[in-house]
């Protein structure tokens, strides 16, 4: 069965996109309602589902994806445990953010304070555009599925036709585990075709959207949920270059180390990852580029489908046509398919002078090498980049870069010293996301235990009887959710 | 001098307006980057000086929006107390959401997690637009400014022309406060004129943006901010209805007082409060609208602007002579300057047949009175309304309203039990913000301490040496800031 013909005939009908809409929408009140802790072990169900058909599902991913097995059955494991972590945030309660004022005559305001009480409820169905890189971490179980779940909300998944058999019988998996854990009928569903997606977007009964992929099809998206009559949240996490800088003390200290992570790094997943750092600032005369020029880069492997294949081809013979740029090393086929990994140099003056056109991502195995005379350089050339997912310095305890981290920081999401960005753990600090174009909302993650915070609304309670408070609201805390009273935690 | 002689000739220049942008930029460094403790104090001290021109600064605004000096040194008050309070947050650091992972060679997604710590910092200048109908509380010095300067960031406050001359000596106070105390030059400026606000909107040093106002003006920013090259974060507070549901057991139990506190709330500041309650449902049988329709309204009061008192007529004449609609009592010039006070009638079954007609925002001293048969069709009646900043129920406690409440929550920020809408306390659980069209944004809240979240960030640091850390996610915890380490708070 070609991948072709079965996404084809899988596009979601008209009819069935209302029946669908329809489900999740009746399925909100029940799913909501249910305590964090029982939907935290409907989620650990569904977990444990997929883990134990991991011998059906990365056979299949792998068929369609071209990732290696080995690197698919860690991205299944890290999804499930996603989903336990989810749980585990649903049980602790502090995601809740409950508060609690009690009523005082005396508030210095001037008026009197109510009691009012105030915690986080679901945002209502949430519809989440599937990636084709991560097939399994960022799909159709992914962490935008996970959190949109845990935070109480039905969840409508449009799937990615890069993967689709993959993501129907993900589907199947977690239909039949939702179900034999008692969730509600509606609370999950799959949707294929563009065209679906889009309806899917501008219905009334979507609440909020996410998505990972490209910038122009993000904003695309973006530009339909702000432009409904009701405009909704969207959290689109679409390009990042993933500048990293070398310092010339961790170039003396630690060339060869650098030199041999950095190639890891960028060819990894064959380049196809949000993370990939896509630049690389080296000190002159520190003989990095010298190496690198040298190297022998990894095997060319196929790329995810056709369409990041002819983007990857395109963006690269622009690149590498550019005045301002030469080829440093590459494998016997760069443009092919499987294309050859790349590595192109330029300088320091040359991205200050053009630095839009020599920092454009280019999703796929290849990645620019800038070398740079002064270590006082970076500051001007790290404002020269747009919002990031990532930006990381290799350096000494000893470098004077408190102003490049804070550059950085204003730039990016996270921010790595001495490591690598791609591989983002999924923990209770991570941050994945960034200023546009890195994400289309700034201030939220999408992988991390505070991606929650995306399909969450507040509502505060003003002067309520106990028996019709939401129970972490309830003087009697039956939940045990972390609360702050009258401003103390 | 007339306000508007005044207004015109203070229209921000193309000139002042670049100035005033580049100067925002040049203080994000040094603002953002003070303590937050040295940024409270600042606060502090804006507050004080606020206060100490009390009697300068309540006469210009009495002359401006023809609101009463009672009402006006309450709504000082309650600005510099919220100075303060933001002040008080930034000291205890909670809002900094501090989070440290270590690193963990064991950690179960299958991959070592490596040390991350996660904290917010500030978004970026912010551009405030100022309501008219709270000249201190949401304009010049107000929630929006007093957050987003706390957050850390640079204001530029697009002043509203009703009171021209209040903005222009609210901002000389807190500007030679803010010199006197040692704020950065830049920290914040006034700018006036439409054309400069949406100029400054467009600009890319502007990186979020709050306003207060109606729904066709904020609806109108919100598309600009969205459609820029890089879109930002629009926190708009836009319309909203306010419904109140009165049980048959609270009519019998206490219609006289909800009669009387009714009356009060709907006309308090001539019906200009966002959270004015625009419609009241109540039970058939109950005597409460025999008691309105023969109560005597108060006197008529000037509205605080012509737009809004040409706004206002035109609402009420649409809305009176709807097919569905009836004048239950007004007073003699109902469509006057100033406009004497209206309640209009109409049953249950109208509602449900036009909601949208005869539920919108008529701004200004104007409500409506529906009467319902039946406590079972207060759902249905409820799940007619667009998103709202709150709701309100005048119940006894056996009443069986759980479900109601439910739909209440789904609908608005904030719900109440037998208090009235108007009047939104400052404090650490408060809620002013719900779906749109009441909010473009329906997780966000502008009031309360929970209103400093818009104009922050989070980013990660990743394997960092200490003292390359931001001082609440160092070992040592300088500032003593609350912390999740390990997912342990």
């Amino acid at each position: 069965m070609s991948t072709k013909s079965s996404a084809t005939s899988a596009e979601t009908s008209n009819e069935e996109l209302e029946q669908i809409l329809a489900m999740a929408h009746t399925a909100v009140r029940p799913w909501g309602s249910l305590r964090p802790g029982a939907r935290a072990d409907v989620l650990d169900k569904v977990a444990a589902a997929l883990d134990a058909a991991a011998e059906q599902l990365i056979p299949l991913a792998a068929e369609e994806t071209h990732l290696a097995p080995g690197r698919l059955a860690g991205e299944l494991k890290r999804s499930t445990f996603q989903l336990r972590l989810f749980g585990q945030t649903l049980r602790d309660g502090g995601y809740l953010d409950a508060r609690i004022d009690h009523a005082d005559p005396h508030w210095p305001m001037g008026a009197p304070r109510p009691d009012l009480r105030r915690s986080y409820r679901p945002i209502g169905p949430v519809l989440v555009f599937a990636a084709s890189n991560f097939p399994f971490a960022f799909s159709v179980a992914g962490g935008d599925t996970a959190s949109a779940l845990a935070a109480g909300n039905p969840v409508v998944l449009k799937a990615h036709p890069g993967h689709h058999q993959l993501s129907e019988r993900t589907a199947e998996i977690m239909l039949a585990a939702l179900q034999e854990a008692g969730a509600p009928e509606g609370v999950f569903a799959l949707i294929s075709g563009v065209e679906a997606g889009k309806e899917a977007l501008k219905d009334p009964r979507i609440k909020a959207s996410s998505f990972t992929g490209s910038i122009p099809g993000g904003r695309a998206l973006m530009d339909i949920a702000v432009s409904r009559p009701e405009p909704i949240p969207f959290y689109g996490e679409l390009g990042s270059n993933n500048p990293v800088f070398i310092t010339p003390a961790a170039a003396a200290a630690r060339g060869n180390a650098i030199v041999e992570e950095f190639i890891s790094s960028f060819t990894l997943g064959a380049g196809q990852f949000c993370t990939k750092p896509g630049t690389i600032f080296v000190p002159t005369g520190s003989g990095i580029v010298e190496q690198l020029r040298a190297a022998v880069l990894p095997d060319a492997v196929k790329l995810l489908h056709d369409r990041i294949q002819s983007g990857f081809v395109g963006r690269l013979q622009e690149l590498s046509s550019h005045e301002r740029m030469e080829v440093l090393v590459q494998g016997p086929d760069p443009l092919g398919d499987p294309p050859s990994p790349t590595l192109l140099y330029t300088t320091a003056e040359h991205v200050l002078a053009a630095p839009r056109e020599l920092e454009a991502e280019c999703f796929g195995p290849a990645a620019v090498v800038i070398e740079y005379d002064d270590l006082a350089q970076l500051v001007p050339l790290a404002k020269t980049f747009e919002g990031q997912l990532t930006a990381t310095i290799h350096g000494e305890d000893s470098d004077p870069v408190a102003g490049l981290v804070e550059v950085l920081a204003e730039k990016a999401g996270r921010v790595l010293w001495n490591q690598w960005p791609t591989g983002v753990s999924v923990t209770y600090a991570q941050q994945h996301g960034g200023p546009y174009p890195a994400t289309t909302s700034p201030h939220t993650t999408s992988v991390g235990t505070a991606a929650i915070e995306r399909f969450l609304r507040p509502v505060a309670y003003q002067g309520f009887p106990q028996h019709l408070l939401p129970e972490e609201l309830q003087d009697a805390n039956p939940l045990r959710a972390p609360r702050m009273v009258n401003g103390q935690r």
